[in-house]
């Protein structure tokens, strides 16, 4: 059993700032997220583009803000359950909370902060036949890439026709024995420079294309062992160890929706009006995924959020306790790694 | 008289950011502020020193925030009063304002925003016979260096042993012709590389030093012809165009506290759970100079707030007009000055 102070659920830049403020406060933080990554939507579907509207930052890659927020919470090294989704919760006696994912890894905490964006991202999926046998573990159908080392010398074949499907054939040229990329159309939708990239690792033969492609079928009786690929009318089999449909990702809010939070148009209801916790005491809801009159679904929005449930968190675990706020400009920062951040001491100094 | 959408009072991080956010909804901004320069007490008091807890900066200097925020802003065209302070306000039968400085300048608004921090920053003044006389304008004594040109070929006295006090010595001695810096005490408290700065202008007689000294009296008849410094008991009189005591600043709420708005611990009252309205429809207070249940006074927060105020003005200048949020990341941002900033657009390419 994992313990902690707050369960974070969802690793979006909201969820991950989180543990910043909480950890201001010396509250232990564990993330917990569907993804095999931190960072939510800008590390899944946009890590290239930029952000103009993060304050202070007139323009920021999604994924290089998602880099800062890791190196700003660094220093309060939080837990994270990756590649799991957070399922079930339970409310004990004592007031603490079981948080138990789907692979039933369970997390107590002192309160839950529910950071899940749009909801958890779960990966479009092609119509075939027996899918539901392949998608098993270990039969051959994967819809992420969360450790490339699985596919070392494998045989794999990717669709899609987007980014992600750019990317990883170009990543696990590297890595599988052979990377097949099919697609249906003969033109990508992609940053120039990943077109670029597959193009030069086709013509060198490190890249088979298959366009305009469709994985129809699939062979193999424990396992894949092959797809069926129609291309222009006609048919064709090529043997695989894996078959990875990148098609995207469409957010739902998952489990989320089962746990009796009060939930208005897909989004759950908080007091905006104090600490943005949920109709259950202890259970908050920051970022896109709460509603309150006037709400605006931005991230600097969440990370206002989050600083107040941390601070709410703070009084529920120490009642009565004064805390007094310090400005980390003028006291520093103690990380739980041990190290301190402050201002260098202005100097004292004589002038003769 | 000056006209815009939102008069923002107070020029610190969370009134730049005001700008931005007021921006992309169109709404055009005019910033007051009592100091010569934007930032706030980012700029006047801390410019060089580390904040940890803006999110998404490990760490980042004060003065490089607010650079950063200016940079943000510059292509929705803020305009700017500087170095006066709001004092009155008037409210017209059609609901807009009228927002005069002490210096008399007028500006008309749909609404107004006040974003005062922890007020305007009024200086700590020495304790002098006649230095209400010699502290009208032109007479000599100054407590800000507005405009350094004014101070081109002329002899200044600077007072105080801190940052300002040494940073403007070091400024002044390529711009006046003469420069002495009088502190009461031997040691300067100042950034090491200001404090060596100004050793070596000592040494190559760019700049006089008296320590320990003190200005206790002035002389000259329509303005400063000199003043007189205690110097180890003894005294000494130094002709001088110019006094500059430089002994820091302290906030107080100003003129605002007459506003009939209604004040709490020395911080406007507003209503969080919706849009940071004060008591009188159209005003706003956004940053550390509001509070309500639950307030930090924390940059972030002021952030948010200011988010949240422009879509309240959008909303009272456009009723009934539906707003849709645009994602910066997905729709660009196009700024008042024609620029247009956007993501890369994903290429659409074939591979052969």
């Amino acid at each position: 059993m994992i313990e902690t102070d707050i369960v974070i659920i969802g690793a979006g830049p909201t969820g991950l700032f989180a543990v910043f403020e909480a950890g201001l406060l010396k509250l232990k933080c564990h993330i917990i997220d569907g993804l095999p990554q931190p960072g939510g939507q800008l590390t899944e579907l946009y890590p290239k583009k930029p952000i103009f509207d993060i304050p202070g930052y007139p323009s920021v890659g999604a994924g290089e803000l998602i880099d800062n927020l890791m190196e700003q919470i660094k220093q309060f090294q939080p837990g994270f359950t990756l590649g799991e989704i957070a399922e079930k919760i339970d409310k004990l006696d004592d007031g603490t909370f079981i948080v138990t994912t789907n692979k039933g890894t369970a997390h107590k905490a002192k309160a839950v902060a529910i950071a899940g964006g749009l909801g958890s991202f779960e990966p479009r999926k092609p119509i075939l036949k027996d899918l539901e046998f392949y998608e098993q573990e270990d039969r051959g159908v994967e819809y992420f890439v969360k450790d490339p080392e699985k596919f070392r010398g494998k045989k794999v074949v990717i669709s899609g026709g987007g980014d992600s499907a750019l990317d990883w054939s170009i990543f696990l040229s590297n890595v599988a024995s052979e990377v097949t990329l099919v697609h249906r159309r003969n033109e990508f939708r992609g940053a120039l420079d990943s077109v670029e990239k597959v193009q030069e690792l086709k013509s060198a033969g490190k890249i088979k294309m298959i366009t305009p492609g469709e994985v129809i079928g699939f062979k193999g009786s424990e396992r894949i062992e092959s797809v069926d690929i129609e291309v222009n009318g006609a048919r064709m089999n090529v043997v695989t160890d894996y078959f990875i449909p990148l098609f995207g990702l469409t957010p739902k809010l998952g489990p989320i929706a089962n746990w009796g939070l009060e939930i208005e148009k897909n989004a759950i209801k908080v007091n905006n009006a104090l600490d943005y916790q949920t109709n259950i005491e202890g259970i908050y809801a920051i970022g896109d995924v709460n509603t309150y009159p006037g709400k605006l679904k931005l991230i600097l929005c969440g990370f206002h959020e989050a600083t107040l449930m941390c601070q709410s968190v703070y009084n529920r675990i120490n009642p009565g306790k004064k805390y007094v706020l310090k400005y980390t400009t003028v006291s520093g920062i103690d990380g739980f790694d041990g190290s301190r951040k402050e201002a260098e001491k202005a100097v004292v100094k004589s002038i003769d």
